[in-house]
């Protein structure tokens, strides 16, 4: 069963991802350390003890729809409800609706545990928040009075409506239109698919943004609007008043995260009220409302990111636990006498084999390192609001396509792994570690599809300042590998001289988009946008794992670090040279090869 | 849906895998190439027409247990006597017994594609083949004229059943018994696990081969007895007997393959006839089953391999079939009106965007590859019973690990791929990538997971004849990348230096290999088995890849054969290098980074 890594989940917060300096730096207002400790403490409690019990019976039970409404998993609404107790919606909301306002890098620690405990269920707060975010940027005064305090105490749930069955990642092709009826609110009509918590038992009314096109609008992503329509017309006084038209016309069945309700939202059919038509209110101006959606777009990304690595963190770990208790075969060198106390063969437990040994580690790599990719995100989220805003939103650009890509590509490799390392009880439902490798498969597609995210990494994000951004990146980077260097450390074997050549690899990978770019091939330099994404989120993890080992915090856990680090520079890194190799020279064979696909 | 690649298998079978010189070479009897077309096509219409159409019906039914039967999916029961009435379960069986004799590639041809039509369906008829074989080469003439018969024409079917809960690769420990009832048969008492198709409703008799331990056998492997017990015993005059006291205790709850039954089989608790005790036949001498086993085991894990071959084909062809329709976003260079007849922004088809392109050519070129080495492999199965005999069972030998894991590995990779390239439609049990992706993933676990064929390829494999026969592999690799040299077709790229770089790559970590073998390092050669493993099943990919693009047959498809070899010599092979070097530079800090793990 998962148990919240909550001490290194603090360490990678502090000591790698930024939060120590900012701490001391007095860039998180009066936050203090102990602060931050308690808060993941009690996250990490509350995931261990109250979410991730409840995960198998969502798996199994699945959300269902009886009679237009979604009943959720025995348990789930209860333990929705003590979540919103706890305050655990209110985390980064402003103070002026009830929230905490506390730091985004807090956020995506306790996000990465609760969908450790189960993906499905953490999914749901998380589209909430996006959506209050959304509506705390854009929305009316009274928009934001009446629906933000019960949205932030968690009291109403949110949902997004963004996709259509022919406008998935291509929002301007959606045809839900929206009319005005001149009391300053609208009538919406159309279909939603795809909708994640669109309906559910989790509380009375759901606050739904609904994306549409008014019958004036200009063509394509120019002429979209952003709507609030709930599920219940709010009265005046706050309570609930009657049935808005919407409702959820099917769910869908779906490969993992079966606690999650994926549903087909119909507006305006006239199922509810006196005349067709979803009552809903603009949120933001007319025609704008693509960029409302952008506010909390990097976030929902990175949110995603997050998917990746608690499913990595959770499979790991019951790989690990798995491994030291099977004994199969005999590995080199076994001395024990094997659990099976001496009978047949004297095998060892399977870790002691080296092929299930570099498994493990390597699932430790790609979990460390999407770990620390996502909370540096974080962290420069957090920094972008304060002096170097500019700067430090620039980071949160660049870093957050390769956060959502290279965590959700490692959630996916690492729960396979884990399936592997089971072996035969890999494969059966009741282990645990299918569950995990089905709900990983989302992640990658979601929130923008890994491939879209390359597409955004390579042009739009590489280029920010002239490419200047990434450059001092890489110069950073630099002085971590010339630390790693100067450390002189035996346990960190070559880490230096290798994360210097990924680095280089990165940096001439780069260069070459760049200039590509700028000569306007682009379909040259978007052929590698995907291994150039791999290879940013590859360099990163080695760096962050030697900036983690140069880190002496005292814990009495360096060995470790640097044993890792080490690990993952002469066994993972030697990757990069054959990505850096794909960006600047697999063009071309790419293009000519388009034949054997006709 | 699928269907099944005619062509490009009797292409790859004679032109890649070594056929057609057999053929011409009279290696192969009087088998012609015109019944080898005719087979081929049949079993291709089959698996096409018949086998596909019942894929999603077994996933979503399941085979079910009830009252101690196992109920199999609407529709398989008739479509197993129909595939067993068209002769298919006796291709490769001897003519003594009802059998075709033709050779192993058909086989292996014909199991690639009832394997993509259904691999849930097709593992049953496998296990079946696999206990003719064992049956043929060891049992008594009785045994023989009893059950071959009635196994060879599918009336009766057959099922393996050697794991128990804590014997599943190491056999040493397993604790089912037999005892000698002093008549010549004995009785068997003990519980199996994960027997496929252990019940089911196809056939009236199911013929278990059981392994399991005399009361004064040695202790280890070198204890382990076969037996043969059927469900029903068998008159003398052939009809069915009394129900033996052996039974389906429960079937698993699996991730994928639901139609196929894989069942805890209890032997001998007294649920039927006067005594307890299942009673069986002895096939083969006394405490020496691991050896009958070894006979067919070779073949199973071929077998195995042709699934991962198979779920790769049907997902690829998922993949290209949804990206050509499919449209999203304007690719670069786009000028097509796209699929909306010009409404919003001019989408493409998403296969237009090099990032798609690149995921269908990596599917297209482990797909290929995965076929050309299980293909070569079965051709070195054949040629073993001839002339060169030595050589070609060292090549089959050296092949197998080879052909198993990396056909397995790319059934995973390619059918995540495959989900990835539908996007949320991917997620979505109806679509049907999903199922592929579920099914996929035990193929890398059973019959040896990969990493037990690694330690396999290594130290077992890697030695024969002293390493010349690898040696002499290599050298026929490097006279492929001569060829594709001395060709100097400009639609063959870097194609002879890229592969040549990889057959270096191989030969250094071969040889690095072997003498650390030979300095009893054996710890050390096993951190790089799995990387080792996988070099050699993209070295090969490449040279087969080669072969085939320089074998001009005719067909108008020179070209698109050059342009997947170039793409995968320029865009895949990149990755030998990393791999070499962690086969040579790996081991030391896997070594050390054990303490993470502890």
């Amino acid at each position: 069963m998962y148990k919240a890594p909550v001490e290194e989940i603090a360490f990678t917060l502090k000591h790698v991802a930024g939060l120590a300096p900012a701490l001391d730096g007095g860039h998180l207002g009066d936050l203090s350390d102990d602060l931050v400790d308690a808060i993941l403490t009690e996250a990490g409690r509350f995931a261990t003890e109250e979410v991730a019990p409840l995960a198998e019976i969502g798996d199994r039970q699945g959300a269902r729809l009886v009679d237009g409404a979604v009943k959720m998993p025995d348990g789930w609404p209860a333990l929705y409800k003590a979540w919103a107790e706890g305050g655990w919606n209110s985390l980064t909301a402003s103070p002026d609706f009830g929230g905490q306002g506390l730091p985004h890098m807090l956020h995506v620690a306790a996000l990465e545990m609760w969908n450790s405990g189960s993906m499905a269920f953490a999914i749901g707060p998380t589209l909430t928040i996006g959506a209050i975010e959304a509506l705390a940027a854009h929305g009316s005064d009274h928009l934001k009075s009446t629906y933000l305090p019960k949205m932030v105490s968690g009291e109403w749930m949110g949902s997004m409506n963004l996709t259509e069955p022919h406008a998935g990642s291509d929002l301007g092709v959606m045809k839900t239109r929206a009319e005005r009826r001149g009391d300053g609110t609208y009538r919406l009509f159309g279909q939603k698919i795809f909708i994640t918590y669109g309906e559910h038992d989790f509380t009375d009314n759901i606050v739904h943004l609904v994306l549409a096109r008014l019958p004036d609008a200009p063509a394509g992503t120019r002429g979209i609007s952003l709507f609030l329509v709930p599920k219940f017309l709010v009265n005046d006084d706050g309570s609930l008043g009657a049935r808005n038209d919407a409702h959820c016309h099917s769910i869908e069945h779906k490969l993992g995260i079966h606690g999650s309700p994926t549903c087909t939202m119909i507006y305006g059919d006239g199922r509810f009220g006196d005349e067709p038509g979803a009552i809903g209110w603009l949120v933001g101006e007319e025609n704008r409302g693509l960029a409302c959606m952008f506010t909390m777009m990097n976030n929902a990304r990175l949110a995603v990111g997050m998917q990746g690595v608690a499913i990595a963190e959770a499979a790991t770990q019951k790989a690990i636990a798995y491994a030291k208790e099977r004994t199969q075969g005999k590995a080199p060198g076994w001395q024990g006498a094997g659990k099976d106390g001496g009978q047949g063969s004297g095998m060892s437990p399977i870790i002691e084999h080296p092929d299930v040994a570099r498994m493990l580690l390597t699932m430790k790599v790609l979990t460390q390192g999407a770990r620390a990719i996502t909370y540096a995100c974080a962290h420069a989220v957090d920094m972008s609001h304060g002096v170097e805003a500019k700067h430090w939103a620039e980071r949160a650009s660049l870093l957050t396509p390769i956060a959502k890509s290279f965590a959700t590509d490692a959630g996916v490799d690492v729960a396979s792994l884990g399936v592997q390392v089971h072996g035969g009880m890999g494969y059966i439902e009741e282990t645990g570690a299918a569950r995990l490798y089905r709900d990983a498969r989302i992640a990658p597609i979601y929130e923008g599809t890994n491939g879209i995210q390359a597409i955004d990494l390579v042009t739009r994000k590489l280029p920010l300042s002239d490419g200047d951004h990434l450059r001092g990146f890489i110069a950073e980077l630099r002085e971590i590998a010339a630390k790693a260097g100067q450390a002189n450390a035996p346990a960190l074997g070559e880490t230096a001289t290798r994360l210097e050549a990924a680095i280089s690899d990165l940096e001439a990978a780069s260069e070459w988009l760049l200039a590509t770019l700028a000569e306007g091939k682009q379909a040259e330099a978007l052929a590698g946008a995907t291994p150039y994404q791999r290879l940013f989120g590859l360099v990163l993890t080695g760096a962050y794992l030697a900036k983690g080992a140069l880190a002496d915090v005292g814990d009495g856990r360096n060995g470790e670090r640097a044993a890792l680090c080490r690990f993952a520079a002469e066994n993972i890194l030697s990757e990069t040279a054959a990505l850096r190799d794909r960006v600047v020279s697999g063009a071309g064979s790419l293009e000519a090869a388009r034949l054997v696909l006709e």
